[in-house]
């Protein structure tokens, strides 16, 4: 198995309070995120908080997908981690969308690059998207 | 609940490769990683791969931690990430030393700090840690 990895950092702005707070609702949304980013689940768990709020993650082979959401704030905190050939980024703004986010923040960090015997990260960028329209977003 | 969480990305390197494909002690190590840091466990997901290699995630009340591992490269990726007054930089140093690394990188990642109704991130600082001599492993 290869070391190299992509990790999407994702702090997601302006969701609909009602699909943060809903737990099968998020938890399908990661696993179809995982499905189209063609990785194999392993392992799901997920948690409804009092009296709001989702923690959820999926265990993929190629590493994880998890989700923090803050109903009251309309806020979401995502890491789509994977390994080998599998690109986090489509999987990421799909479930952005989903969730009608207007802001997603995303930094992209390389992990597990090997250089004279130890194991690397590296932030390669930060990005930002607006979605103000609500119409076709994050093109 | 507030949304400002500190999120730390460790690669660590050296690791004791018999430890790092031990299912049942990395999920007791994340376990008592997380109590160390007073964080309630919610939920817990552990997968061990064929030939070898564990992947697990930590859900706790203040977000998760996770575990990627490379038993062939002695290489562990992990992620803590926290709300909350808790800090997660001595569970991670805990983790490491338990695994026998030689070399940890980490990144430290301020996550959901709100800026005119958006919630973003911002990377703090990156930092290496050897450990030549094994013995008082990261002062």
């Amino acid at each position: 198995m290869r070391t190299e990895g992509k990790h999407i950092i994702m702090d997601a702005s302006g969701c609909k309070p009602e699909l943060l707070n809903d737990l099968e609702y998020l938890k399908g949304l990661l696993k179809e995120a995982a499905e189209r980013a063609s990785a194999t689940i392993l392992n799901v768990a997920f948690h409804h908080f009092t009296p709001q709020g989702v923690s959820g993650v999926v265990v993929i082979s190629e590493s994880h997908l998890s989700i923090h959401t803050w109903p009251e704030n309309g806020y979401a905190a995502l890491d789509f981690y994977t390994c080998g050939d599998i690109d986090p980024a489509a999987a990421c703004e799909h479930v952005a969308e989903a969730l009608g986010a207007t802001h997603i923040q995303t930094t992209m960090v390389a992990r597990g690059e090997e250089l004279d015997g130890k194991y690397l990260h590296r932030v390669e960028k930060t990005e930002e998207k607006n979605n103000e329209k609500e119409l076709s977003l994050f093109p």
